[in-house]
């Protein structure tokens, strides 16, 4: 696809090279695409029946409820027609990424004219009785929302919530090297922080190796309720301010007062054929002259009225050009005679009679204004990412395996580890994968990929830099809008990625997982949709390891989020060690339409598992750790529970929950005589659902014999302990579960501080067992409550005085049972 | 404090007016105080003994640990001097925004040598003794962060997350005319999405009547590991940028290859001089000219070495102006002899001995540098905004009072009524209560406010354009970062407002929330920082009236986020109707030092409590509702339990769930001869944790009132439904709490047909409830749950047939019991 040749433009009318002036016949045609689909738009906000107005409009025939955006709907369909022109003159693959929001009706119209509209769904077919589905569908009970949703062919990009349309773009034309991504930005959407640093995009693709972005700023003015910041300062400060962001601004200026809307189209036409031009001489130079230097990419301004062709005025108000033309510019249009007048006479203004034969199928001209087959922005497999994607290639995990367990004293970063295995993937699969995170990717210990590949910049590099280079394959920028976006771009494109970022700081984009998850949630439901890559995240610099940085670096409740989401896309994965998160890293690039959440630490730490244990503990995602605890013989498989159940059990979540409950259990195992103790490790946070709940949910069987009812739990979990309970309150030993996690408490202060001041430490948890113990009628020797409380003062005033943690806790060494 | 005057500067060496050419005595001085704030600097980072280094630096005056982050901090030490050189010329008052991430020891040192920081913790006073405990205390266990946190004197804005430090200097110099807020902008910070937006805000701000933002951008080149975006483009590109943002961009540059700094002081200090009398003059034009058109602010563009006067080169490679001068420039410095001769030759490079005296007393011609009393930056009670807080005046809320209970036929708009409310709060306090919205405050039905006043705008205004003006006291712009931050910003300085959004894109700013959540967490433990208003939401457009605009505009998961902050300050409520709506909304102003967060519908909805009736059940957060149950005659109080237990519960929390739980409680009532239904609404989230957890927390035996055990409750709540669980689990009942609410089921579609997607429709919610009965033992007829089966099969069909509700349910009349 990505060199897919030039269609056979020469049997249809538009067979000029871009660069001459635009005919007026093609024009014309223009025109005449752009009222068919004012009218389909129209059409879709308001009517249930009557589609081609052969009668005149009764009230019955209007939407009880009339929802709808008309205000940005002429402008996009404008756009939509003139990129059409565009495509039939060059070779080149387009993408069509619609940013206003709520701009449905108008792509729906436009998708619908091409034809793909009507293959994607056939009981929408060019005639009448498609028209008139297609116009009941529109924001009606079963029908279509309002935004150039997954529903909408062509669209990579929801228009619900706004400021992600030039990150999804930017993201799209990556690897792509003969596509550009039209974006179009109103501007609302440009008030918001993603959308005004994702300007900034341009610093972070390649001239030569990736495509282009041509973003279109569509300034109609407004807003729900006001006017918008950019449509309301200078000419002067507007250029000055998209040339600051590196582009060269054109303004495209028409359609007020009336301004014939030929005149608007042959400055639209010059315009976009300058910036093809301007981009094909940028690729020109870039791929044929050897230019590294950073180019200004071409960018157009279209200041256009708010609800352009619409009623100009509705009781005595003027509506086209203010905020009134929003969403619905007349209404009570059942009720209100006159209202209903000014609505037929709108829609007749676009002479639908002129554009459509009596069976609502649109005139051959228009028709010939579409594209052939794939060229068609609605039917490109960009927008269909599944369609273009290939499996990775997966590098075998052995190789990067770390000696255990339990590799006494040699202590290894889990991420660290990943990051080799990493490096293999982006060699592997030089065209389709691609590592984003916020200036943090050495940071969180993944700087082997550094010996493949290098952090893509366009901009100056200077001698002492490293590892930048165009051609990068890590991406970085102190905006995670900016890359997650991006991220989302190349996937739904049909490639594949990772983001990686310090925990705390993934609420940033809390709101772009939900949307990423809607799209999903919603994807699923469209027959032809495709799947897509996971969508993955490393999150490293976790809440128990930012003790250096402090409270603000330290927040888990990014899961929190996650679980919410519907269980058949969401997974959730805490390997605690290096050899977990090697077969954890491998299996997530397997699958297919999910958002997957793995929290890995990045510090030197103790591997627990060899790398089989490690394959088979992650297959069962949740499992007793035999030689953690001290039950009989008869128990020693790793995953299955004891015949005769234990006193009292371990359980952790998460890299250093994990060693605090191990190192707790053996503080029982070694002090507490004859107490039975089992220890459980979840790596596969979803398997403490049960099975109706979620698909990786354990069946209660199952999970009753890895903690069986009536023996406490003291549960060491790396988030907010509620989530678990949140998770596993219906199951049968939930009220001997007893959860220790991050209890909002932080500060700078030492690792173990930390787990201190959360009472998810070794010492609190023996403490919490032996209570447990007490509770169950066990005889426990007192004084050893008070040993570890007397270790923890000791433990926290070494640490106040030397800075540094007691040798007790970083010197621990583990005793296996056998 | 807003009109202080000018404090005797003439006792001092900075007697000349602002717009002379600064002196070279006078820049000296500044030279000294930099070096001595440099010192300061690099003594936090490293040092645990030998302060004054009045002998040779040993290994064991190393703190074992090296935390902390040099590069940004001589950069903001140089700036806070210059300002101290300024303040001491004008009139002005003065605050001092640290943005770049880790600035916290620059400001300790620049604190602690104007006297504020020993005030503040006087065991750290100006001696060698405090001198010790400041550089122990850094990023130390039990000491102080790497931020500019709330412990820093002088700081509004937490250095951990970045991307707030503009919003918050707008929102800071609202209402207060003589404020100048210095905002230093790192170039890291600067890429993210919102601060680019950020600088926006100046077409947000009244010349005439709020103060004024001076921005300073400090390009030091470098992040954690790359170089910063806004450093590698061309000096036209940047000053081209910031044209466009509506500036006037002076670069200042210097200190590289070894410049003299003298050079760049006398640079610097024109240009802040330059800055400061624009200001003045922009002032003047707006105040005493009346000047309405928007002016260009100025800004100072401030490119620097990272880590200037830092080791140039260690171990062979480059240092300064690298990002390797981010955080420790020279480590292992313990173990490391020549790197401990490198930080030797760096400390003693700054002579300390000629800016302290052996007592480790700064030199009296650096201390007169320090502006007396309050109009030191760090003492300012702007930045401690408590101090100037003074509670609102509260208008009674019986006048806007709906008619209830039950109020058949006639419905009314709970935000709607709350916003007559608002505008009163708006007339009683002119100066010190604002709006802030994205483009959503009419949309969310508060436009009574816009009887009293406008929305702000200082771009231009057209005469079709509606209550926009210059003193507007609503902010809307589609950015909900923006708006976060400026009403934190407005907040922090001692004042009062309100942030309304539709609920699902509350999530924009989850990190906002967080942050700020961790601020107020920490604040807490402050003793000198005096309580702030409270941080209020209303989160309006719900997930349940979402039902028009789709999907995406439709998740109720801010409150899971909100649930794990620490229980002190979060509080969750949900008013069923108007008049509870009222009582929550007055009530909630009252507090200090929480969030607050309030979701309440807009649509025309039943009103069920009178005015009074609201206020117990408000004053009660949860109780019993005897009128939409049938328990006998003894339980008529309403929060009492009953003496006897009912047989079913009804439960709800929201206002969509009240409805449909009190009509499906009707179902029961009408159709299942002689079972006890009790009736509970939860207004305030927080009542369902117990006392130990919240401090609003329900004590187990008055819970066990209202929830009897053993007596099933079907619980129809607003947001996800495992949250119930989650705050609930350790309740008696929990075992019979079957709880319905969001289930990540959205679309397009009517209001009843997205209650009944998700199983909280009073039709389903019956079924349960007869479904719990028949566990109970009671014989309820079969056909019963047929009908309401039925029932929901033509609520589906005629919906999707009619584009509207089903009559059954949009005209169901409430029948009271009595």
């Amino acid at each position: 696809m990505t060199d897919s040749p030039r269609s056979s433009a020469s049997t249809s009318a538009f067979a000029s090279p871009a660069s001459s002036t635009p005919s007026a016949p093609e024009l014309e045609i223009v025109d005449r695409w752009w009222r068919a689909a004012n009218y389909l738009t129209v059409g879709q906000i308001y009517l249930l029946g009557n589609p081609l107005l052969t009668e005149p409009l009764t009230p019955e025939q209007i939407k009880p409820r009339l929802l709808g955006h008309w205000g940005t709907s002429p402008a996009l369909s404008f756009i939509y027609a003139h990129l059409n022109r565009v495509i039939q003159h060059t070779d080149n693959e387009y993408l069509y990424i619609c940013g206003p929001g709520h701009g449905g009706p108008a792509m729906v119209a436009n998708t619908w004219l091409d034809g793909t509209y009507s293959e994607r769904f056939p009981h929408l077919g060019q005639g009448v009785e498609g028209l008139a589905a297609l116009f009941h569908q529109f924001s009606f009970p079963g029908g279509i929302p309002s935004h150039a949703a997954p529903e909408t062919p062509g669209s990579i990009n929801e228009g619900g919530e706004l400021g992600y349309s030039l990150s999804h773009a930017y993201g799209a034309v990556l690897d792509n090297p003969r596509l550009i991504a039209a974006c179009v930005v109103g501007d609302g959407e440009a008030e918001t922080g993603p959308l005004a640093t994702s300007w900034h995009a341009n610093k972070l693709i390649d001239a030569k190796n990736d495509g282009a972005v041509l973003p279109i700023l569509n300034l109609n003015g407004y807003k729900i309720a006001n006017p918008t910041l950019l449509a309301r300062i200078g000419k002067s400060e507007l250029l000055s301010l998209f040339r600051g962001y590196g582009y060269e601004p054109v303004i495209v200026s028409g359609g007020f007062d009336g301004e014939d809307p030929m005149l608007v189209h042959a400055r639209m036409a010059r315009a976009l054929d300058a910036a093809v031009a301007r981009i094909e001489q940028i690729w020109s130079d870039a791929r044929d002259a050897g230019h590294t230097d950073r180019p200004a990419w071409p960018m157009i301004i279209l200041r256009t009225p708010k609800g352009w062709t619409g009623p100009k005025e509705v009781d005595g108000e003027p509506v086209e050009n203010t905020w009134r033309a929003h969403q619905i510019p007349v209404d009570g249009v059942r009720e209100n005679p006159e209202h209903l007048r000014i609505l037929e006479d709108w829609m007749r203004s676009y002479r639908a009679d002129e554009l459509f034969d009596e069976n609502a199928v649109p005139a051959a001209d228009i028709r010939s204004l579409a594209p052939e087959g794939e060229r068609r922005m609605s039917a490109t497999p960009h927008a269909n990412g599944g369609e273009l994607r290939h499996p990775l290639v997966l590098p075998a995990v052995e190789p990067h395996a770390v000696p255990a367990p339990p590799n006494k004293g040699e202590l290894v970063s889990a991420t660290g580890t990943w990051g080799k295995w990493l490096a293999e993937v982006v060699r592997e699969n030089p065209h389709t994968f691609r590592i984003f995170g916020p200036d943090e990717t050495a940071s969180n210990r993944l700087q082997a990929v550094y010996e493949v590949t290098d952090k893509v910049w366009a901009a100056e590099i200077k001698p002492t830099d490293q590892h930048l280079a165009h051609t990068g394959r890590v991406t970085e920028v102190l905006s995670e809008h900016l890359l997650h976006g991006m991220l989302e771009g190349y996937i739904l494109t049909g490639r594949h990625g990772l983001i990686n970022t310090y925990e705390a700081f993934v609420h940033i984009v809390d709101s772009m997982f939900n949307q990423h998850a809607k799209w999903l949630e919603s994807a699923a439901e469209v027959e032809w949709r495709e799947p897509i890559s996971p969508f993955v995240y490393l999150l490293s610099s976790h809440v128990w390891r930012q003790d250096h940085n402090g409270f603000s670096h330290q927040d888990p409740g990014f899961l929190n989020l996650v679980v919410n989401k519907q269980a058949h896309l969401v997974r959730v994965y805490l390997p605690p060690d290096a050899n977990t998160l090697l077969h954890v890293g491998a299996g997530v690039f397997g699958t297919t339409d999910r958002i997957t959440v793995i929290v890995a630490g990045k510090q030197q730490q103790q591997s627990w598992l060899d790398i089989d244990a490690a394959r088979e503990h992650v297959e069962h995602g949740m499992g007793v750790w035999p030689w953690a605890g001290n039950e009989a013989a008869s128990s020693t498989g790793n995953h299955t529970g004891a015949d005769a159940a234990p006193d009292v059990i371990f359980a952790s979540a998460g890299d250093v929950p994990t060693l605090e409950a191990i190192a707790a259990a053996q503080l029982i195992r070694e002090n507490v005589d004859g107490v039975r103790v089992r220890f459980v490790n979840v790596v596969d946070l979803m398997r403490l659902q049960d099975e109706k709940a979620h698909p990786h949910g354990m069946p209660d069987a199952e999970y009753d014999a890895i903690f069986p009812e009536n023996v406490p739990v003291v549960f060491a979990f790396h988030g907010y302990p509620s989530l678990v309970h949140q998770l596993a309150y219906r199951r049968h030993n939930h009220d001997d579960m007893h959860v220790h996690g991050f209890a909002e408490k932080g500060t700078t202060t030492t690792p173990f501080d930390m787990v201190m001041l959360n009472e998810i430490d070794r010492y609190t948890l023996a403490m919490d067992a032996v209570k447990r113990l007490s509770e169950k009628g066990r005889d426990v020797p007192a004084a050893l409550v008070d040993t570890w409380q007397a270790a923890r003062v000791e433990a926290r005033r070494y640490a106040y005085d030397k800075g540094e943690d007691h040798p007790d806790v970083t010197e621990w060494q583990f005793h296996p049972e056998r």
